[in-house]
């Protein structure tokens, strides 16, 4: 095969790799690819060297529609807040629409990153990345000031994890909206600095 | 038996009852007491006369001093934004000191408890009626202006679950920290209003 030809293969191969998880409910493994797709063995494992390398080709599947939309939104010209909140709802639109389709097989890949979470952590290191760029943005026009930019990365995916997060979109998803999430980045611009407001205090609680 | 010896005999059997399930690393049934506390069934009956009822007590036992927590905190004489704080970090603290103790124990209830959410959904609901009571004390004072009630207890809600879902502390149990915690309710205070800030936008993305 040339290059490109492996390319294409393993990308189809990759396909029905995830149409036979769909139908049997659970991972499958090399053995189960050669039984369906009537390649050999040998080609199998030419293509995919070691069983990881088959979940690594789904998951990079499964993240590539976001990796494009975060590249988008850094490299676009939309005024900084747009671009905070375009950065997760277009990601969030697109796993709600997944989990629309079909909850309990979008459980299921939820369960088998979690297991396998090492192989996925790449993919939340580079929505960190682009997010970090995000925030060197904002802070030159005077947003999140004098906050250090992984100080204010930390605040700001805890602040919307319930629009990142395939497992609270499995429990909230009908709280989930597109709305709501303008609100908080709104929040995020009009109220995230190092200030500190208070919150934290030194004072004891006496009960009136 | 009198009524309060019913109470205090209830309690030491909702009492054994958690130490079956952590025993035995799931749920137990109402023949697993008869077993231990050798007791008659008729008598576990009259005290649990349904399986549900002893699922209700533990989920009762689970939930009691996060309900105290939050009837002291609403009472008590903090500035509000201090209030907010405290109404979820003594209760985040408390999790994640029993997180901390039995991960695997305390993943175990997550999942009782998700199976079993019905049982639970009051719990939840009350922890909504007192938090709604902090968000009319901090409009009075001008805080979170014009927004509904309902509302900014949607959005305040997802801003803090990273500290608040059990399920999020089994993720990422070491980057919750109370300090983060008190700089998420110093920017809710700062900037969570009704205002529109410009995020939700009408204008589509033009790429660079």
């Amino acid at each position: 095969m040339t290059q490109s030809e492996k390319v294409r293969t393993r990308e189809r191969l990759t396909e029905l790799a995830m149409d036979l998880i769909e139908r049997n409910g659970a991972m499958i493994a090399k053995s189960d690819l050669v039984a369906e797709s009537r390649m050999s063995r040998a080609r199998i494992d030419e293509l995919f060297p070691e069983e990881n390398d088959l979940f690594d080709a789904i998951v990079a599947q499964w993240f590539s529609h976001d990796i494009a939309i975060m590249e988008e939104i850094v490299r676009c010209e939309l005024p900084i807040r747009r671009k905070f909140f375009e950065f997760f709802c277009r990601r969030f639109l697109r796993e709600r629409e997944r989990h629309d389709k079909d909850p309990a097989l979008f459980a299921l890949y939820c369960e088998l990153g979690s297991e396998r979470f090492e192989q996925v952590r790449g993919y939340i290191d580079l929505a960190d990345h682009y997010l970090s760029e995000l925030i060197a943005q904002a802070q030159d026009e005077g947003y999140f000031s004098d906050l250090p930019i992984d100080r204010a990365l930390s605040l700001i995916n805890q602040m919307v994890i319930a629009y990142t997060s395939p497992q609270i979109m499995l429990m909230i998803a009908p709280r989930l909206h597109e709305d709501k999430l303008a609100a908080i980045v709104d929040t995020l611009f009009a109220g995230l600095s190092a200030r500190d407001g208070g919150a934290l205090g030194t004072q004891d609680i006496r009960v009136a």
